[in-house]
């Protein structure tokens, strides 16, 4: 079985000097039908149960489709029974319509009409293959032949439906594997269609142009969907309907550009569901257009219960990278990308055009969280590590502590080699920074302040009741404090680095100090917070100084 | 946090009056770069040891990558010994090029040469963010300021090149957020770069324009890679790049129409790992243009090797619908769609263009097995019971009990609300069709032919010793069986479908008869395999006509 790709043939691609599509843009949302009930279940390992179908038709509705393809009634008596349950249970809302699919044979369409008895409203809609693969190698018939079942097909429907005037009927015709098919032969065969269902006397008729293999580069599709939307007859009084599979992985994009290229109905699945690599992802093509300012015209404010509700029908996880749906699609892990997050959402502003490095969407609105934006690893830098601090717990540090803590993180997250979560964070910020070193917890301070000048009296206390008083003069408690220090243990110390903020509404304290000093050669940082800006600052200084061993060895001398 | 497009401002549209790649078709495949190891692994919840980097790089090597991105030095650790084992090692093969990643920061390009030390060959890719949000938002810059930042990275790479003159050295620039660039200042920083590395006087120099953020359409992504093209100094001494993310789902879509418009390069990702939504998939883009004639350049002959490695490593299982790779993407379920493979390979003989219906390329290419193609529930039809039954069992049926089997199939499909396996398919066969009745087993059968009359005495057994012998005349065995049968019981018997088949190698028989009988009012179908044809006949008769009530009832009371 070698690996050579000699076997296969290159897509002929379509000689339009004229096209247009290439400058267009989507300014309004095509018309959407879903098809999970009939091409996403036709896929399943599993096939949906009626009970599935029901639970995933009214999902659909909540989202907002008025079109859904409900199942393949004469092919599949479940399908059947799903049908008549819409039906005879009154399930279809008023403004929504259901399509059913049937091949272009007599007892099928017979058995399809059955199915639809009593339905408000219906799209019947039927197929018949036209590729030349097919013509040649399945059905073994030329052009007339296949013209012939799909004119066939057409006077069915047309005949059934005025023997049921009861319903309002829409007539939808799919030259299956379009995409394999000649473009002259295509637009014959579906010319024939609309010549026997007269659009332009009344008769509502959808035109679907089937990837139903997608064959070939997504322009190639826009490129006959173009030519079919310029040799179509009473073009104006039907709609051309697109329906992509994603062989290529670019089902999406062949339907974006198809509708560049004329169409006005795109049909699709939640999360893209379907035969084989799935049909076009409803989901996706719809938030690229809310992404671009368009109104979708569906919900996906809740993607997790929609997700949720596919993957129980379909039994396929979503997968993480899923666009919009997947749990990391939104995460930034590179410390690059963190600080642009950071520093764009720091201006930005309910109401605002949103305009954020590296998220084209903002996550809340399908109804997700900040908090899945920032995640950190040993890939991660300052900017993400602050920003957990700010979101989570309201700790915002200065420049000189960011750097030193990021690196205290990524130590961790090398260590454990995985991801580092906000409450780990935390624990670790406490760890180094904000825990008390034994014996060198404030108990109580005074300060009189006289001609600019601090008289500081304060308590720290051991493990027992073993409390040193420290006095000393300074311009400011923190000057007097180390003053005091520096008197007592007779090292030389030094205040490097010091900063307070005040601290977010929700947390217990009010002010945080930090508090990088120098003793001897050594370097030791601490913060603390507190009810009052003094109480914090003096507390960062004596756990600073008292991380480190040097002073601690020589207070115990001299205590 | 309301679901409400209006925030969104849609991308701005590219005027290229004259704009050319929508009639290219791309020809050959582009120059790869696999970018796992970098982009990739940015994007894990638990980035990848160097261990597990080892095996991926060594997995990338065997496709047939030329150009592997394997780390950002400067910024991790890990990637920086990664680096230093490859190199120390002597890892990296003669015709394999190895590429690191740096921001446009001085010490970070020092320490970027300092992982690079010793190496044969390298790409230094350095790049600094462009897109107006960046500088608005992050930089807080100018165009110029922006530009100041790419040239004095341009000239450290250049000058610490200079010092290592022992390796070959490639230099590549990115505008990183080049989507969100405006393509006039996107042209003014590249061409800044492009005048400081002077690529016209042999310097090799790649310029890789990133979808950071897939923004728009991939049309107009296309549309300014062509801009590009047309504005870049000294363009036919530089390679253009491409590296496309999928935001929107069209990460494939952009790179091929990108290609068309002009660049020499893609990076991408096995499977499409990377930020957010993932890098382009180059499996997928790759495949693409092996389904059309093209040279890919690359071997994905064990696509579930491919797919396992990158599972192990990234810790994200392979969506079933991932083309060309998912579990489910050659597989049809349904009945119209089995048939037409059926009947498609039936005729396709190895050496032959690949034609298949609704299978873009033969799953064996990838390793993969027909087994895969044609799996049965109850979305299935006769075409595909049949293709089970002929390719894992060597069965043949005839048309009418084709029928009549995929009935049965689809009600155990329907009752077990599942998949129906080859061993299923093949019991139920069994148990409907070839299992002898107790008591209608043959034991031994004698026929003369004489004047086209055969006289035929067959003995059948009962459990035990009881043993009928019937004798009749017919004009063949399986006639004279069936007089003698109506002789003993009384019964109106009659044969209404009778088939013989040979049985392909490999089964125990070598033959296969199927017939259907009409007794009375009911019907009967049997089939039995057997060395001979007129034993298989014959038996096929007697379990027929033993499984029908009133027969057995008549021959009792006769015996």
């Amino acid at each position: 079985m070698a690996f050579d790709h000699r076997k296969y043939r290159p897509f002929t691609p379509i000689a339009r000097p004229q096209r247009r599509w290439p400058d267009k843009v989507i300014e309004r949302a095509p018309n959407w039908c879903a098809v999970d009930l009939r091409d996403g279940n036709q896929a399943l390992v599993k096939p949906m149960t009626v009970a599935q179908k029901t639970r995933l038709f009214l999902l659909l509705v909540k989202v907002g489709f008025k079109e859904i393809e409900v199942g393949f009634p004469a092919a599949s008596q479940p399908d059947f029974d799903f049908v008549r349950k819409l039906i005879e249970e009154d399930l279809v809302p008023e403004d929504v319509t259901i399509q059913v699919l049937t091949q272009a044979r007599e007892e099928l369409i017979a058995r399809t009409y059955e199915a639809l008895k009593g339905a408000r409203r219906a799209v019947v809609h039927v197929y018949n293959s036209t590729s030349r693969v097919q013509r040649e190698k399945v059905f073994r018939m030329d052009v007339a032949g296949i013209r012939e079942i799909a004119v066939n097909g057409a006077r069915s429907v047309a005949r059934h439906a005025a023997q049921a005037p009861e319903t309002e009927w829409i007539f939808q015709y799919s030259p299956e594997s379009f995409t394999g098919t000649e473009l002259e032969v295509a637009a014959e065969v579906v010319n024939a269609v609309i010549d026997v269902w007269q659009p332009h006397k009344g008769q509502p008729v959808i035109i679907n142009l089937p990837a139903t293999v997608e064959v070939s580069t997504p322009n190639v599709y826009a490129d006959m969907v173009e030519w079919m939307n310029d040799n179509l007859h009473h073009r104006e009084h039907i709609q051309i309907s697109l329906h992509t599979h994603n062989d290529r992985g670019c089902g999406v994009a062949a339907a974006e550009l198809g509708v560049m290229a004329g169409a006005d109905r795109v049909e699709g699945t939640l999360m893209g569901n379907g035969e084989r690599t799935g049909n076009m992802d409803i989901v996706t093509m719809a938030m690229n257009l809310y992404s671009q300012g368009v109104d979708p015209m569906l919900d996906f404010s809740n993607i997790r219960e929609i997700a949720e509700t596919v993957e129980s029908v379909t039994e396929i996880s979503t997968h993480p990278r899923h666009p919009y749906a997947g749990e990391l699609v939104f995460t930034a892990f590179s410390g690059s990308h963190q600080d642009a997050i950071r520093k764009c959402l720091s201006t930005y502003q309910e109401g605002d055009v949103w305009e954020i490095a590296y998220l084209p969407i903002d996550p809340r609105d399908l109804g997700r969280r900040y908090e899945e934006v920032v995640r950190i690893n040993s890939q991660s830098g300052k900017g993400g590590v602050l920003h957990v601090l700010e979101r989570d717990f309201g700790i915002t540090l200065p420049r000189w502590l960011q750097i030193e803590f990021s690196r205290v993180v990524q130590e961790q997250a090398e260590e454990q080699e995985g991801e580092v979560n906000g409450e780990q964070i935390h624990a670790l910020f406490n760890k180094h920074y904000l825990a008390t070193p034994a014996g060198w917890q404030l108990h109580a301070y005074e300060l009189n302040r006289e001609r600019d000048v601090v008289d500081a009296r304060i308590s720290i206390g051991g493990d027992g009741d073993d409390t040193t008083v420290l006095a000393a003069e300074g311009r400011g408690g923190v000057e007097a404090l180390v003053e005091a220090i520096k008197r007592c243990t007779g090292q030389d110390i030094a205040v490097e680095g010091f900063d307070e903020f005040a601290l977010n509404e929700g947390t217990d304290a009010s002010a945080m100090a930090c508090v990088r000093v120098r003793v001897g050669d050594e370097f030791s940082s601490a913060a603390a917070m507190a009810d009052d800006t003094t109480s914090a600052a003096l507390q960062a200084v004596l756990s600073a100084v008292g991380r480190v061993a040097a002073v601690r060895a020589s207070l115990a001398s001299v205590g």
